[in-house]
């Protein structure tokens, strides 16, 4: 079943070594069929070169049950779930530890949007979650991680759809995108702006962020019905 | 028409991924031919691996219209055209969001002539250009972008020739060259003064710059009639 | 004698260029037989590139002497016989000098715990050694480096099976795992959480470190009875 | 003529790309025949894939004259000879603007001795030359360049022996072994220990440097009779 959507998963997931983006099997992607309910993941702890497409899991997204698959999803997958249930818009989700996205969660600090290679993919800064409490992690943790994502989006008033990456406190971040392909290009996107705001905050700590019409202008020229970047 | 001048900036285009000057599409080099005013130039968002010379855009220098070509030109082109016809010693130009080179940019600083590897090839600081006012961005912004890189350029009394490339606020570099070709090395040795200058900065913050005797040596030891290096 | 092992040793010592933890014939990898009190180690100064599993040197765990091998064993050896006496679960060993471990090494100090990426890994901070003194340098240097170790994980009451990786000071890291390959993994995540943890205190310096909770919850998501990571 | 020390030359001059020491044509070895008093170095401007040994052009020790070969020497084949006529133990020099040694160069400061890896092969810090004077610079520049880096060695009474690298203020790195490989070993060397010490200051400013009897046990033991590394 949905061997259309286990090819865009698998090959998602073996986009993220190519592009730098894991290290052995850290790391997640997965994507949604809205009208049957089932979500498409990466297996738990499965090495990249011997995955192939029927190793992916089919699980609920509902009650998370396993519908087809022989290994075990991935240890993330409730935190998926929650995703998928609070932004229909999601078409698929990737989780890693990229090296500058993940340096920006430890700092447990926003990458502030302040120049337009971020304003043509974020609309906005990309927000870091607050840390999470000591009985969310202790009870069920990955439910919760998607709790205070979810959370986080809804208090900055922002969508997946305006701002397609978060950082987790502590932890690392999530990029969401119109299916997983999409997910994983936002999720590379999201590398290189966390190294170069990193490295712009060395040369000029706590820049004030860029001007907001030009944030509007290079996200408008990318996004929405006035966009007129590409064929 | 203009089948090798095409030839020549697929070619520069191609030279971007393999110096790691760009991502995914971002980045667009353009060549001009001055005997016929018709600037040759990427097409907009088409994946490099794809790309062939036929795809390539032939638009007027004058006033931009597709001359041949079945794809839409890159949505900078308004900004090359504007660079072509203030300049007219530039053959090629390129403009990416390599990483270290936008670091500057969104820190909003020029990069300093610090060391003999920048003064073989800029004759002084790379400039940063102003911010752009509201008015500008929300304009015709391509065209906008184009005159603020020529208001700084003439503001510091050089020229593209001197110094091939600058800085855009909050945005990204452009390089100049003779040809695509020399455009694209000019923006690979950009780079690698920007890594450099970047870190020099955290060893040794507000660096003073080299002296204008070295600066001086170095350049004309490469340009100029003196010129004594190459065969 | 010991073929297997060797292969394993070799395998092992082979990765350290692949991860590129390693530059010429610097690092060295060796496994234990616990069996016949028996260590398997790469021999010293060779490169990488012409080893062979008959190249390994086999060498007694309690008195040193080479047992089985035409070459001379790594100048390593000592320290790595010291850790195998005083660490009975260490089935591998591996010394670099890995750049960003190598770092704080240098720096003379700990790997702090801020993220999940070191607590899926690491119990806790990753310790520095104290300096050595003159005495010790001057003395059975190798051997002294192997009691400087065993010191630190003593002092802080903690074990390699817990935080299976430590700073020599002003040297560089050791790294211990179930066998030489799991070693070398583990060399290969310390570099990782070294390059984040360095960048994260450019962003934010001396971090408070991340909730015990959570690292509690991330260690033992991996390790112990309660794990479910993996298959 | 020279065939041996040609092909040894154009080796180690093809090892700094691959080595990722260079960027085009930047960089440049040579090696030294002795008894003849003749140097052989790469040609100047020359991209490093089209080179043949052929190409390499010998030149006279004492006055700088082609002995043989088609093509310009190296702009900076006079810095050379300088070099070797001061430093008898030389056989082999590469000078590079590999980009960490350079950031120290361009700082305008030595790369302080602060671990085992910079011991193994430095025995000291590596100095930077003072900056060159306008007379100088504007004089017979590349001699002079040799001048202040013979003058530097003196100052510090060191010889290239032992500490085989050095940074030419403002500019980049030259170094030096007993043949022409060797020195682009230390070369390598050099960029690691620039890449160390580099980030070692962005953790812990101004670190005070290893300890004298560690900087003395590691050295010695690579080179001199006690030495107990390699086969």
């Amino acid at each position: 079943m949905l061997e259309e959507l286990k090819q865009k998963v698998l090959a998602a997931n073996l986009a993220l070594p190519t592009h730098g983006l894991v290290t052995f099997t850290w790391g997640n992607v997965s994507g949604i069929d809205r009208q049957n309910s089932l979500v498409v993941i990466k297996p738990s702890g499965v090495d990249y070169a011997a995955m192939r497409a029927a190793d992916m899991v089919v699980v609920d997204l509902n009650d998370g049950s396993v519908v087809e698959g022989a290994l075990k999803p991935s240890s993330d997958t409730p935190t998926h779930l929650v995703l998928y249930r609070a932004f229909p818009d999601a078409g698929g989700i990737v989780h890693t530890h990229s090296r500058h996205a993940t340096i920006w969660a430890q700092a447990g600090r926003d990458i502030p949007a302040t120049g337009t290679t971020h304003a043509d993919y974020f609309y906005g800064d990309i927000p870091c979650t607050r840390m999470m409490t000591d009985a969310e992690i202790a009870g069920d943790y990955e439910v919760e991680t998607g709790h205070v994502i979810v959370e986080t989006f809804r208090t900055r008033q922002i969508t997946p759809g305006q701002v397609p990456a978060i950082l987790v406190h502590s932890h690392g971040p999530f990029a969401f995108g119109s299916d997983p392909g999409d997910a994983v290009h936002n999720a590379v996107v999201l590398e290189n702006v966390a190294y170069m705001g990193l490295f712009a905050e060395c040369l000029a700590p706590r820049l004030p962020g860029m001007q907001r019409s030009l944030l509007d202008r290079h996200y408008l020229r990318k996004h929405g019905k006035g966009a007129y970047y590409g064929q």
